[in-house]
């Protein structure tokens, strides 16, 4: 099935993750070539190594779980190549609203990202107030590019 | 306790090594970067993958076990970047001889590594005569020069 995403700045984390659960996101790129990339990802308990990469049609992903000792070991080889954040996931009805908040490099971003489950849903929603401009399409907001670049400037 | 080891070109499969049981191993590289590599290797039935790097005084090494199915699909992201050969491991006394006999974009190259326990030993060998111009110190011979740079010119 598809994935239909929507992603949206926010100004502050809102108001609505106050009291809720949420998952510590790790994310960092061991490295970044023109064919490749190789990046460890810790999320709550967690640890997996993805290695992707390929040109045109033969791209791929292959991703290995690691133990925390592992994770640990590798973590300092993505220093300056690192995504930090705490993410929330609310549901509303059958939208589902991925709240993550930045910090380290990244501190004071904060970004939603809005699942949908049809194309239909995703045409007829109306954003909540509390979500700034939408970066759907805005490469500097991808991960690789966040973990290599920092916060992009919000004026361009 | 330090290994010793001295590195000698050899014209073809010396005839020590007929008969007698060897490994197939495969080794390449999914990121080469400034500062870090990830490589996987296949060895016999192991699998593996080694992410190392880092700077100065942190340099480190980390390797984590794969299933033939990691192995298989992050093998493709290799291309290009490969070390494959056979080896034969012989003892003579408390010396071992690996000999590999390269295959692939290094189809001819042959290459004994011979390791001594002592400094001693290392210093009072005298090579076999089937053992060719010594290599200890060429860079161009170390696995990552080999899979991204090919067969080094003899002639240089």
């Amino acid at each position: 099935m598809e994935e239909i995403e929507r992603k949206f700045l926010l100004d502050a984390p809102p108001s609505v993750v106050e009291g809720r659960p949420s998952t510590r996101i790790l994310q960092g790129y061991i490295a970044i070539t023109e064919d490749t990339e190789v990046r460890v990802r810790a999320r709550g308990d967690d640890r997996l190594l993805t290695a992707k990469g390929g040109r045109g049609m033969v791209r791929r992903e292959v991703t290995v779980p690691l133990t925390a000792e592992q994770f640990d070991g590798m973590w300092p080889l993505t220093e300056g190549r690192r995504v930090t954040k705490r993410r929330w996931v609310i549901a509303d009805g059958d939208i589902e609203f991925e709240i993550d908040v930045f910090d380290g490099d990244l501190d004071g971003l904060v970004i939603v990202e809005i699942e949908f489950p049809t194309p239909e849903t995703s045409g007829a929603f109306t954003p909540p107030d509390w979500c700034g401009p939408e970066v759907t399409d805005d490469e500097r907001y991808r991960n690789a590019a966040l973990a290599t670049e920092g916060p992009p400037d919000r004026t361009r």
